[in-house]
């Protein structure tokens, strides 16, 4: 198909569809003339892939670039697919330096202490222990260790089924993991609040 | 305290704050002549609640506006404070139209089944069913139904301390309720990727 029908096909303009060709998100498709090429299915799977991780996950380009490379190419060995999908995922953020102090590496001395095997040097570490210092500065009252324990509980059991349901060939796994993962952030942001509700209504019922 | 001490307590730019003035986000100081005013430990604090809304909570000034008129003037009932609470953090998506339509209701009919007290005209119902359709556009393969009772069995013991730890004042509670809202859905984002990593050296262990 022509660039106009790939871009009607899968609903985003052509400005879009050449913004992914130019950002390398997007392979070139078959050159038929100097001026036209043709793209096929591949290509409108493979921006319905780009719209979902712009859209449902907030991914900017960079990050979708870096996951796209990822899942194109995984680490056969599927424990290490899982850290290069997470690795690809991440977003540094801007660090106050406090995390580098080994006094404040609490999320690492707590993973431990669950049992977790743990690498220091994981960034996400560094990102619990910085929304936390942001959290307290911004005046949360939360009992951080129970908060902790209770969200590390409930996100395991999502985890196990996370995992579980994932295809044995590694660059299908990847791909899943890294849609799965993305797409299932907001439903868990959506259903812990209509968990809220019910439970107000259950304990403050009059 | 002058302005320009104020941003050097809460470390944000003298634009910044004469920008959160301006849109009304924080209180007027208090006038000591034509160009001056005093700022107290009220703006301070307001100061470091909208950085946390905006840093960790990525809320644009508009939502921000809305939920500090709400925790600042919460309804008197508990279970309405709540709702209201949600109501404000609530961003409108666009819609495609197709969650207007009855058959496309399904996220009632789930909350139904599973015993929750449902109001068809919740938002949040849109919001999961809109997730979960461009999910589905992007190529994510998970089993709805499955997921959506894995996740919510998980996020109902978040939610459990979530309300529990509430403290019973309304404008306390509701203030806390959105820190707590807010706060942790990076830190529960952050748990599961780290959870599933351990969950993988489980599963996939030679």
């Amino acid at each position: 198909m022509k660039l106009s029908r790939l871009a009607e096909e899968t609903g985003v303009s052509i400005t879009t569809v050449k913004y992914y060709l130019r950002e390398g998100l997007l392979p070139a498709g078959r050159l038929l003339s100097r001026t036209q090429a043709e793209y096929g299915e591949a290509h409108v799977e493979r921006i319905r892939l780009i719209r979902g991780l712009v859209e449902v996950g907030g991914l900017d380009v960079a990050t979708v670039h870096r996951v796209l490379m990822v899942i194109g190419d995984p680490p056969k060995d599927r424990v290490r697919a899982v850290e290069a999908v997470h690795d690809a995922l991440h977003v540094a953020r801007p660090r106050t330096g406090a995390a580098e102090d080994v006094q404040e590496r609490w999320a690492v001395t707590w993973a431990r202490a669950r049992g977790w095997t743990v690498d220091d040097a994981d960034p996400l570490f560094e990102d619990l222990e910085e929304v936390w210092r942001a959290n307290e500065e911004a005046g949360v009252q939360i009992d951080r260790q129970l908060m902790m324990d209770v969200c590390a509980d409930a996100v395991e059991r999502i985890a196990r089924v996370d995992i579980a349901s994932l295809p044995g060939e590694s660059v299908a796994m990847a791909r899943q993991l890294l849609l799965g993962t993305v797409a299932l952030d907001p439903v868990i942001a959506v259903l812990r609040r209509m968990a809220q509700r019910q439970e107000a209504l259950n304990q403050f019922a009059d």
